[in-house]
């Protein structure tokens, strides 16, 4: 169990018609805010003109970025950057997922660079400042709402990298789970793979010792996803499975399940690189690489602690031994993964080959080897990425 | 399911050899800084020396209050809130358990105040401003470390009243399990019962709807308290098991496990009554009355969440009906307080006769019912009373 240091302020409204409270939060930052959105579904399912009432009802000035991509580029982060300067922007106000939430992070801390802002994610150039950001979270997946990292990709450069600054916590998250009731049954699939991977990529499957609070807690939250995802896909408007998915995307990446565990997380590195060359949904890559990952890294080591997975998240047989635990393990979160949630469950079924493996490997182990609950080398990733064809 | 705002900006220092930051994170707001604690006991086990140690270090100026009682008292806050104000006090450092630090939380705010505190704790006079705190944790029990609530008595009127007020929230706590090494098999006992019964009295038994995803974390808190409670009684020294219990009481009651909950606190209503009378421990208070009380309003619409209790904490026979099931969580939970934590199991074993009952009723119900998971009425509670002797 490892010393640590927790704090989360950002405060969260959640709930039906807490945006009353939108104006009265924005401007205790200033009166000049920069709108930031992804493709405009915000328009055709109405929230925009609920902000905007509540905005302007406040007496604050409104500009806008749109068109922020679900994968943000760090040319977006850029011209979001160039309104703050030029605009003497003082508060961002974020509508959307993860991408536009981490997007509009990015942009708060480039508003006072002046380079490229790929810099500041490359860490070439330091995060001294970064304006507030307030959030209104559209889709239950990252955790961007509640925590303080950001990943942006470079087609440039084939690269998409994750940065984590206390600068980027947000301020205020209105968390309403009817602004989900339209997220499509893709989306909230993929954003369900999403959450699940936060738990045990990150935290639930490491090798050091956890606090046994916390590690109740990780499967309380996988358990919450499994109960409720399937619910959300066949009524979308189901109030509680929004919520109880809502809150636990903040829950599952807020620095809570990290408390006294040694952070690690292969499945989000390599699903990093599948993004970065092939634009595909964060999501879905997850979904289709754990299963594999998990495969490839069981052994006597790994093998108990598969299987209590398996045992206290899906319920399997608990009679079963470590080894046949693991692979039962595996085998019901894939058909969680492909059946239940219905993702596709190779690259090949979503057009990807193994032409860029070899250097999508090398660079997600940067050189070295790909830290985790198992440590991968180059030829170790390449082979987990052959599995999912 | 209830609308809810959520926020709680405490920042945590968790695990041993953490005190190092400790001058730093005091410094931040003064250098005058007043460090209050109990009966002492913290200089005989060596706390005070590295406490003083690192405020010296930090070039602080160090002022002292000692003394502050079990149930803290209000003359206690006055005598506080004199030194704030003729020493300039700008930061006040708590080193203990929820006595000390609550009573630290009202000293804060009755520093700004020129009457009695007590008329802050009765809100005849407003909470406008308060001193920053900050926190040393040396027992887990109450969760004050990283809440808003501060619980203090008046022996002249015999009341002992909560007050919430989100000033109260310490800047900075330090957990340090080892730091309950110390912490008697008694006290231990008694803050493992006041850890659960944040969770089923406030929290866990309420006729509302809750969140699955809270509602499942509320019954991990129990089943860690469960797990780690007779562990610290035969290892005092076992850091997981302190760990896990220190962690505990301050998710217990840190407004987590309120999000989406109507929250009721019957039991904790008329233990104040008992330790405002008698100057009884809390913890044992609440472990003496929580089962009567649970047989008290035992009926067809409580029995299936007792049940559930019962089952998915203790692990009783899921096959038993609602009311066999809720009358078997009562005595699993009955004979964990007073078999396996070894409490006294009534008020008549603790000196304590039913002289007082019909006006500790009245004062407990404030004129009118007592609400919670069922609302009761003076006779109704005064029955309970009577159940415990």
């Amino acid at each position: 169990m490892y010393n640590f240091v927790f704090q989360n302020t950002t405060k969260i409204y959640f709930g039906e018609n807490q945006l009353c409270r939108l104006g009265e939060e924005v401007k205790q930052y200033g009166t000049r805010v920069l709108l930031t959105y992804g493709g405009g579904s915000i328009k055709k399912i109405g929230h925009y003109d609920k902000v905007m009432e509540e905005l302007n009802k406040a007496g604050l000035t409104v500009f806008e970025l749109s068109g922020i991509e679900p994968n943000p580029r760090h040319t977006t982060v850029n011209k979001g950057a160039e309104i703050c300067k030029k605009e003497n922007i003082d508060v961002l106000l974020a509508v959307g997922g993860g991408s536009t939430i981490d997007c509009t992070k990015v942009i708060s801390a480039a508003a006072f660079y002046d380079g490229d802002g790929w810099d500041l994610v490359t860490r070439k150039a330091p995060i001294t400042k970064a304006l507030p950001v307030v959030t209104i979270l559209t889709l239950s997946a990252t955790g961007s709402e509640m925590n303080a990292t950001a990943v942006i990709s470079n087609l440039d450069t084939n690269e998409k990298l994750g940065i984590h600054h206390p600068l980027f916590l947000p301020k205020v998250s209105f968390l309403d789970p009817t602004n989900t009731y339209s997220v499509s049954p893709y989306q909230t699939a993929c954003g369900a793979v999403d959450i699940m991977s936060h738990v045990f990529d990150v935290f639930y499957f490491t090798a050091g010792k956890k606090m046994d609070l916390v590690d109740r807690f990780m499967e309380n939250v996988l358990k919450t996803v499994i109960k409720y995802a399937p619910l959300a896909l066949k009524e979308p408007e189901n109030y509680e499975a929004r919520a109880n998915l809502m809150w636990a995307s903040s829950w599952a990446l807020n620095r809570f399940l990290e408390t006294g565990v040694s952070q690690v997380a292969s499945c989000h590195a390599m699903e990093h690189e599948l993004s970065a060359f092939y634009d595909i949904t964060h999501g879905l890559g997850l979904a289709i690489l754990t299963p594999r990952w998990m495969k490839y890294i069981l052994d006597e080591s790994t093998a108990p602690q598969f299987k209590k997975f398996g045992v206290n998240v899906f319920g399997i047989d608990e009679s079963l031994s470590d080894m046949e635990g693991a692979k039962r393990a595996i085998e019901v979160l894939s058909d969680f993964f492909f059946k239940t949630l219905g993702l596709q469950s190779t690259l090949t079924a979503i057009g990807i080959d193994d032409k860029n493996f070899k250097l999508m490997a090398k660079k997600a182990c940067k050189g070295d080897v790909l830290k985790g609950y198992k440590h991968l080398t180059p030829q170790d990733v390449e082979n987990i990425f052959r599995m999912c064809l």
